[in-house]
């Protein structure tokens, strides 16, 4: 008998069915065994009645994480056992076993609260919870979206490379290749200046790019592998056309979730996040430290960027204030935004660059670029870096770029924030830091 | 006025336009200046007639690669003057120019025949010209496509992870980060153990996964850095089943090259790819050999792979007599696969893999993979490798993997022989390889 998947069960009330997948549960009732089994769509329970005495010597060795095969019937739950979830008002009763693979006994109970590390130690296992599948479920959809949203807008999807022949910004902490053929190569920190050089080609551009940063962070942000959805767009007037495309992305990641996952935010106990009716709001970096100050006290005027605290204050202010879970920061000191970012006009001490924080954290950084190749080395020159080591980029400033702007969306970040996890670690499948690969460094071979 | 994308001209004849985008080619005819417009949409041919005395002043500087914005109207080119391309029967007449960058003189003419070499340390530059853009066009699309379909099979996207800390296969050249945090990582050669684990969560899980090749080989077939779209699926009955979804997929991503890319494959002078009506012609090493010495002579059977030469005889073959483009080739010899490959129980020394060759070349390896842990522990010690750097990996067999497979699609590999690229590295956008990153390694600094 052809396999039905648990998703489409109920579609098949009455009738016999052949299903594969994991023994999530087992539950012993006397004469009745209880499961839940799991499979790639979801979970139902299954019955096995011991009249059914092959079947249910078959599934005595049965426990948690075994793979099975099964065989049995489609049947409505009576009324007062109904359960308000997937596949709540039926259950299968089960007439053949078969085992596919055996499991060791756990390391701890399935819905045990375990502490981060323990969780980190054991992926290949605590991936399967129903909170982590949540996770990534919603994380693909927020990828999808983004790349869907952007080719329906005519951008072109690239690969940034991941190799490449120096810390480029001069900034970050980036991992070293001592040997890539006996010269030395490192790891990418940013897909940057090659989605600038594909505004040439494509105009609009963009790339979903493994980035790597060394910093020896240990917050609930940092991570040393994270990926970023970049875009960056030619012939915009300023910062605020990327802004605009930005926010439209948003959107559409936000419905997306809505509409695919209403589920999983009410199990995580959130809200589908909040989007105004007019434009998310923007306030320039020194309006947002006013009204922090106003608002909240403390003291945040005159800084150059705004703290963790007073992120999580403008959000707050703008949510309700603007019905917003979203808010654009904008002009930020040029001399703390990268080198290739373009400065205002109307006042060179702040730039075109944005922020977007969404629900309290920062999870995009953005802005128009310089676009003419002297002011660019120039620049380049004021601020110690050499133009030598960047001779291949500034090729496309070379052979002409017009006006361009880009931005930047980290995916653990949003996913976090989306779903109101505590550590944005447990928003990467396999998270890398400083103390772990994997298994944890300290442990680790050379 | 709102700017109009050049793909839209058509539409708009008799209209008054403003496009931006790149000066391609510019000619003069006395009185009459033609300029080829590009923008990400595509070109146009635009003329400024001196009569329009300040735009054609301010056209008079115009190079290649200059950006400009442009305002003028819609108009038809005389019969005599059409061509059958896109916009081939309009022309604009531009009645105001306007400099947005600049550009200096190109290294060397536009459509110039370059040396890869050349071509490779201009790419800002040459990744402009139309075949680049083609090719990443279609690369695009083939991406898509591969995505599209599996999402639509319920298979999930998951982020593979680039930082790993071994060398998990024992047998490709990996590249080492000596400092990471004070101990030593490398960089994935495969996504395959990650996506084996994600079978857990997901029962069908697909990752776009960056994978990292340290071989000094200098063939046309090698990239230090490559795209891996890889899948693996749970509760498969044999590598027949993964075989059949690749299938499937590679069908989508020829229809979507086919519908989207005519014109590109106009332009490379190749077929669409032949699909056979029925199923891809799947044969044994065994029997491919047998068919490489039947009809080429030379020398094929014993061995434990196919030759490069071997490969595109076979594919001529099939083309020949099964009408495909595609070829599959199963049963390798077990001792020639990697450790996580299932032996065919009828014949142990021969594996449950599989090869796709697409014309001539390998764009895909496949299998069943062990999924009992007793056996994968056994098979690794037999190999050499200690279970023990496996640990993490193994907790997904320990704790229950049904029976799965998977396999992995070069995305540059299949790119190039989709356009007949001759070589791979002009299907990746910035390849590394062991002489250049961006820059050739003979001139780049430590």
């Amino acid at each position: 008998m052809d396999r039905t998947y648990i998703s489409d069960l109920g579609q098949k009330i009455g009738e016999p069915v052949t299903m594969c997948g994991w023994v999530d549960v087992r539950r012993d009732h006397g004469k009745l065994m209880f499961i839940v089994l799991r499979d790639g769509t979801g979970t139902v329970q299954v019955v096995i009645n011991a009249k059914h005495a092959s079947a249910f010597e078959a599934a005595q060795p049965l426990r948690s994480e075994w793979t099975v095969r099964l065989t049995g019937t489609v049947k409505e739950r009576p009324e007062n056992m109904r359960q308000d979830e997937p596949n709540g008002s039926i259950e299968v009763s089960v007439e053949s076993v078969t085992v596919l693979s055996q499991a060791n006994e756990l390391p701890f109970e399935k819905d045990a609260d375990l502490n981060l590390d323990t969780y980190f130690d054991h992926l290949p296992l605590t991936l399967r919870r129903a909170r982590s599948r949540d996770i990534f479920h919603v994380q693909a959809t927020i990828l999808q979206a983004f790349r869907d949203s952007l080719v329906s807008w005519g951008f072109t999807e690239f690969q940034a490379p991941v190799l490449v022949g120096g810390d480029a910004e001069g900034g970050a902490a980036a991992f070293k290749i001592d040997d890539y053929y006996g010269k030395s190569a490192f790891l990418a920190t940013s897909g940057q200046l090659y989605k600038q050089i594909m505004v040439g080609p494509f105009e609009r551009a963009m790339t979903v790019a493994k980035t790597f940063r060394g910093e020896k962070s240990a917050t609930t942000r940092h991570l040393a592998e994270i990926v970023q959805m970049e875009f960056e767009m030619g012939f915009v007037n300023d910062h605020r056309d990327v802004m605009s495309v930005l926010e439209d992305v948003m959107r559409v990641i936000v419905g997306r979730v809505t509409e695919k996952h209403a589920d999983v935010l009410k199990r995580f106990d959130v809200e589908s996040p909040l989007l105004p009716k007019n434009s998310f709001p923007i306030f320039k970096l020194s309006e947002a430290q006013e009204i922090i100050e106003r608002e909240f006290g403390g003291k945040a005027m005159g800084e150059l960027d705004l703290e963790p605290e007073h992120e999580r204050q403008v959000c707050e202010w703008a949510k309700k204030e603007h019905g917003s879970d979203f808010v654009f920061i904008t002009h930020f000191p040029t001399q703390k935004r990268a080198f290739y970012t373009h400065t205002d006009p109307e006042s060179p001490t702040y730039s075109r660059s944005f922020d977007l924080l969404f629900r309290g954290l920062e999870i995009n950084s953005g802005s128009q670029r310089i676009h003419d190749y002297h002011e660019l080395v120039n620049t380049m020159r004021s601020r110690g870096l050499d133009p030598e080591k960047f001779a291949f980029y500034l090729q496309a400033f070379k052979y002409g770029l017009p006006p361009h702007g880009g931005c930047s969306t980290g995916l653990e970040r949003i996913t976090a924030r989306m779903l109101d996890l505590a550590n944005v670690k447990e928003a990467s499948a396999f998270p890398r830091d400083m103390t772990r690969v994997d298994t944890r460094l300290a442990n680790s071979e050379e």
